[in-house]
């Protein structure tokens, strides 16, 4: 592990500010790193059986040559995993461990044990410490920041959960080596997404700087730490959702939409897809309501499709979507608030906003535009 | 309903601050109540089959009059309702009614469903608001102030939850003239404690109107709201439970002790009854370490039987208690922190204090006192 390049980026919120470290080998660094921070804990890792098979061991030893006790809780790998019964079996082994409020429920894996083993953390002893280890580029810049946890209902994703922040979290650039290239551009999405928020100087960076964030070079640390940087800002803004941090769902609406659509068959669609579809489907929408030009969503598409990521809802294999099912879909998004819709639009690069009383039969026709490839 | 005998009683939390209104006849006023203080919301009525079956119906008459709609969710009563399967089931039924963050689920009925319920909203879509209309004289002064929440597990009683405070509180002491005189009277431990813990002048006040109080006259509400107002003063200090809080477990570690020995069986001892004899012994306990006169644990024993309360190991029906069990049911507690044994012990009527490193040989050699009845 080189110290030296360790980037460590603050979230600041009183009394629950954390840190995240970001750089080469913090896994086999953890042990270090947590003992320094947080000495004499115990912990349980939760993680998943794929996870599991690449980091579980070199977890366990780092902790284990600092002198920190855990317990593993392996579970499936998948989205179904977060499930009621899948909360109730790493609780109740989080509670036969005899773990107490001061000790650790570790979460090594992407998103989807990120989300329930934060939920786990925020709910044993009703508050138990939580750590962060993600291993996949999603995890390392949007969900392992920012306390959201939680799991899926049948109704829903996320309906169900708690905001529960970590005491620190780990992103060891090292593991995104071994990440499929789909995996890679279905996180770069999100990264995307702050500078089209409101940093238009980092999305123009990484128009300059994509091919080395693809090949591993220091580009690639610089452009997750400039997004956990991002997003610490708007959560230390408004950390329960009040506000401002609604913008981080920019391209989010239409992307749930159509995940729901495909009923979250990751063979047709995964998250970071459908929100970099959702992001263009934001531009172009925002350009026909006369507000952004169509130089910037054209440019905002050319990155997203040079960076192997699909931007129109063409791309997606399978049976075409219907205007009625999107719309159903946008409809039960947890963020419509009564029977107004709330969108984030734009102005352009780096200029996104909430809107609220977008007009239902504006957006219908565009739907059924986007639909027909016009 | 007569407005004018209402007592308002603040829970000073900045922006999750509260109150709790404290009269007869707020079940039937509770529409307009809510609807004052939170206009325009939604909710769901979480309650039991018994308590259902007496204040349903005019609670959603109440609300309906002011215009709210309410869905119900009827569980089975008793603890065994704390469960994840019964969680699983009010989470969905909230989901399904579309109840949004700024809707409300009400708990209606005694402790298990105020901590159930609570816990539901504390995590359907990360935190809806919650209203406590508590049906017992136990929920009125104890679980329905603090937002505790949780549910247990097989491990253990209140093992997973949240802090999740309520918006508001309707304490309708009218109800309390239906209760079972054995309930009452364990809810009126409850009320004791705050006495003891740092209200001396309170603790003689409920001597000399203790059967006022059990008559249902005038002094029972007053006797309410001060144990609210008790309760809130601690909670203000300290809502997580990291210091001054842990005053409020006086009688409790030896109460859950002899709780989890019975198996939680009703018919043997409930939780008041466990409080009640926890009290008395921590009084003992008190006496034999050398900090508190025998003068003054025997007004708190003779107090407590006066009014029906058990202050003996030996008035609990059944098998008697072993040392182990005790001593095992004490180190599981979950407010064990390490391997010291923290205990609420007390200088005298009104002096509790929390003492750290109790020595667990001093604590057997008492444990075997008491089963003796010596």
């Amino acid at each position: 592990m080189n110290e030296v390049t360790t980037r460590t980026v603050r979230v600041e919120l009183g009394a629950r500010s954390y840190d995240i470290l970001i750089g080469e080998g913090l896994i086999a660094g953890a042990g270090t790193a947590i003992a320094a921070r947080l000495p004499g804990l115990r912990a349980a890792i939760v993680t998943d059986e794929t996870v599991a098979a690449l980091y579980l061991e070199p977890l366990r030893a780092s902790l284990r040559a600092a002198g920190i006790e855990a317990t593993p809780i392996v579970l499936p790998p998948g989205e179904t995993t977060k499930s009621f019964s899948h909360l109730q079996t790493a609780v109740e082994a989080v509670i036969a461990a005899r773990l107490e409020r001061g000790d650790a429920v570790i979460a090594l894996g992407g998103g989807v044990i990120g989300d329930l083993a934060g939920f786990v953390a925020g709910i044993v002893r009703r508050g138990m410490r939580f750590i962060q280890v993600p291993t996949t580029l999603l995890a390392q810049v949007d969900s392992s920041v920012g306390g959201k946890t939680g799991i899926n209902s049948p109704q829903g994703k996320n309906l169900v959960g708690v905001f529960h922040q970590p005491s620190l979290v780990l992103a060891d650039t090292q593991v995104l080596d071994s990440l499929p290239p789909r995996e890679f551009a279905a996180g770069y999405a999100e990264v995307v997404k702050y500078g089209l928020i409101d940093r238009p100087d980092f999305f123009e960076w990484l128009e300059r700087h994509r091919a080395g964030i693809f090949a591993g070079q220091a580009a690639r640390a610089e452009a997750i730490a400039e997004s956990c940087r991002a997003k610490a800002e708007v959560v230390a803004d408004d950390e329960r959702e009040e506000g401002r941090r609604a913008l981080l769902n920019l391209g989010h609406t239409f992307g749930h939409a159509l995940e729901k659509a495909v009923r979250y068959d990751p063979a047709r669609l995964v998250h970071g897809e459908g929100v970099a579809i959702g992001m263009a489907m934001a531009h172009r929408f925002s350009v026909r309501l006369g507000l952004c030009s169509g130089q910037d969503a054209g440019r905002v598409a050319r990155h997203l499709e040079a960076a192997g990521l699909p931007t129109r809802l063409g791309e997606v294999p399978g049976p075409g979507f219907t205007v009625a099912e999107l719309m159903g879909a946008i409809r039960q998004d947890k963020k419509v608030s009564r029977e107004r819709l709330t969108f984030i639009l734009t102005r352009g690069i780096g200029e996104a906003f909430i809107a609220k009383d977008v007009e239902p039969a504006g957006l219908e026709a565009f739907l059924a535009d986007e639909i027909a490839g016009r």
